[in-house]
């Protein structure tokens, strides 16, 4: 009941691909936008998926999390996308069959183990997750025009 | 590659329970709330997850979908939400590993062939993106202590 590194690539951009349609669509006036007083901020939100999902396929590859950006670095969300998505796409191709059917321990943080292919998954999970947030925000900011929330 | 009907259901009721957490903070005078203008209400919103994941289950079982509640009905989103989450994890464990495997053509709604084991997860995403709009809903009628996006 594995799932190999190309569908993995592949089932990943096809939500990501969305999250950057969105993320295009976020002027920097509009990154402290955030719809109630307890929410992240539009720039938090897409920070967040970018920096999360790749946490996930570090670990699903047996390495530690990296974070590829400076707080300080006055970086575009846009650029960040980019540079995240490259990485992310790298990370995912680079581990090996064998190493996609080892079982990894996230009895903390999700309560489960699970083998890294099924990371990656729970990965676009949480992308998909907060993509279905953007969505509100987008629309929010006056875009009504949104595509699917899945690209073929 | 395949996966088998009791990881599905698992895997289904991981978020649906999610799902039946934030509807149960809907009260009846907020099914009209919505975001924006040309967003969907409160009730339209879980009416549409429920309904649609049916609809997915039901293909994936090789069967007509069938809609499990007139307009006219009056129930609660909680009610319509134990009906169609009780027949929607029948309808998942119907299914035979000999149909898991046959390719369903959904080229006409998602340009794509897929096994009925992926529309299945195709569904859920479908559930994942909706529940994060439904996150933001939620929070905007004021509720901040929220569960986390997927059950253990």
């Amino acid at each position: 009941m594995t799932k190999s590194t190309s569908f993995l690539k592949k089932y990943f951009l096809s939500h990501r691909e969305v999250t950057k349609e969105l993320t295009e669509k976020i002027a920097s006036e509009d990154y402290a936008y955030k719809p109630t007083d307890t929410s992240m901020t539009a720039e938090e939100l897409v920070t967040h998926m970018l920096t999360s999902f790749h946490q996930f396929a570090c670990i699903a590859a047996g390495e530690e999390p990296e974070k590829l950006h400076e707080d300080t670095e006055q970086a575009t969300l846009q650029e960040l996308a980019e540079r995240y998505t490259d990485a992310s796409v790298k990370k995912i191709e680079s581990i090996s069959d064998e190493r996609l059917e080892e079982t990894i321990d996230l009895s903390e943080t999700f309560g489960m183990k699970v083998p890294a292919w099924r990371l990656i998954e729970i990965g676009i999970d949480h992308e998909i997750n907060h993509k279905g947030n953007l969505f509100v925000y987008v629309r929010s900011l006056g875009f009504n025009e949104l595509p699917m929330f899945v690209k073929a």
